[in-house]
């Protein structure tokens, strides 16, 4: 290919100077919220002491609405929207953006909110394996019609490295469990608060203990997709999801925004550390 | 329940009066792109004759950046990201919304943007049937771990109709046909321009040659789920996709912004040429 428009970034190979603009990638926060990866930039320009004085982070896909991304030195920010099609895309511009940019040694860290199962809400779940609504390891998608199975490693070094952070930081709670990945808010994670629903409450509760007792402590929307083509990318990856809620005692999200925005700030607050951590050894930046 | 959080809206039942700010609703517009239904907004009111003077029209969902939110009239326009996850939240709260605001007789039009079959780009498809990958008129999806299986049927008499506004309008090709929703962009769409591709160009085209043979003019990402919660909520549903490319003669979207943004206007012509007509008839506004 010639060219390579990465339609939904605003970018390309032929307008922009990747490998200038990206090349010293080496680590990728990406979430569902494009404000939540603003913030996240800002946080970690801090972190790494490397704040710009005119607070000027300028949102590198501007000219499009699909994404937002943001940079500071080392560490890039992507958001990608709600659910398991708008993360794939992100992730298929984002490996070949890198490809383009000559970026090597890149980890990737998903950082979200998630629904808890059986945890105080707050707590931080580093995942040790995504798995679907039956709560197996794998990503199936339909490719030229038929159903391709892909599986959804993560890399377990880093999943325990993060997991030590939390214990070095001591400021919330932190674990590792299975990470379920559903394809809807509503009935895919059992709600009884949907705008229909055809199950019970004794449904729900018993789809929730098969969830806990296959280790499923959390659950969101995207950690197969992510994980399922960060592995076949090559590409280190970890998941670290914050729980807004415990599924077994509610469905709705009623806690206070500035309740949310503290918890929020959890899955940053540690994968900042890391960063921070990772970067001091190599001597970086 | 006593008190309803639509919380990817941030809206509630016992923190805003629903009824009134909803209750005369009776077309509900949704597009992916935030922006894109800022414009609508915009554009209706001028088609309605009910232009805010200072062109005030705040989104109603400020606060988050899950979805953005406008009213003017009548007309309500509500974005809901990319693919099918991110969609079904959207439309779970839409639904809610309109029955707490005890809304009637309301017409739901999705407009979007798609890949088309063997069709010139800007032609615009009126959706007769939403089917999946594997043209099937269903949507698939996993409830306490079961799949289940639900109809695509959209409102054929509004097809028509949005049709025959086309014939009337006479300024660019509108057309009728199947609209295959697609879990991703790349692998699910045949395209090779992905991060990864692991077939050909060959099995690419015969795999969009089947779907032209069952009927299918374009792809996009979003409709079997629009369409099978809409027939579930008994709402009159229509999906009016632009085509950007001819999915035959290529993969990339690499047509000047100029070129995109008039294909991008071309459903929201139509459909405002609909919901004019269709006021005029009820006598309102």
């Amino acid at each position: 290919m010639k060219d390579d428009v990465l339609y939904h970034f605003n970018l390309g190979t032929s307008s922009h100077n990747l490998p200038a603009m990206f090349g010293d990638v080496k680590f990728v926060c990406v979430a569902g919220s494009p404000l939540r990866m603003k913030e996240f930039n800002e946080y970690i320009a801090g972190v790494l002491g490397l704040e710009d004085p005119d607070s000027n982070y300028p949102n590198i896909c501007e000219g499009t609405d699909r994404y937002a991304m943001y940079k500071v030195g080392p560490v890039l920010s992507v958001s990608h929207g709600i659910g398991v099609p708008s993360t794939s895309i992100m992730l298929h511009e984002l490996i070949k953006l890198l490809h383009h940019a000559r970026c090597t040694d890149v980890t990737v860290i998903r950082i979200g909110t998630s629904g808890g199962i059986g945890l105080e809400p707050g707590t931080v779940v580093v995942t040790k394996q995504a798995v679907d609504a039956q709560f197996m390891p794998r990503f199936e998608q339909v490719i030229l019609g038929k159903t391709v199975v892909r599986s959804t490693n993560l890399d377990h070094g880093l999943a325990e490295e993060l997991l030590r952070c939390g214990e070095e930081m001591n400021q919330f709670d932190t674990v590792i469990g299975n990470t379920m990945c559903a394809m809807d808010f509503y009935e895919g994670q059992a709600r009884l608060d949907g705008a229909f629903c055809f199950y019970t409450e004794k449904d729900k509760q018993e789809y929730l203990a098969k969830a806990s007792e296959a280790g499923v402590r959390n659950i969101e929307m995207e950690s197969t997709v992510f994980a399922a083509m960060c592995e076949l990318s090559g590409l280190r990856a970890a998941v670290v999801c914050v729980t807004i809620l415990d599924r077994l005692k509610g469905d709705q999200v009623n806690s206070s925004n500035e309740v949310l925005h503290n918890y929020m700030q959890r899955p940053q607050i540690l994968v900042g550390h890391l960063i921070k951590k990772q970067l001091s050894v190599s001597g970086k930046p």
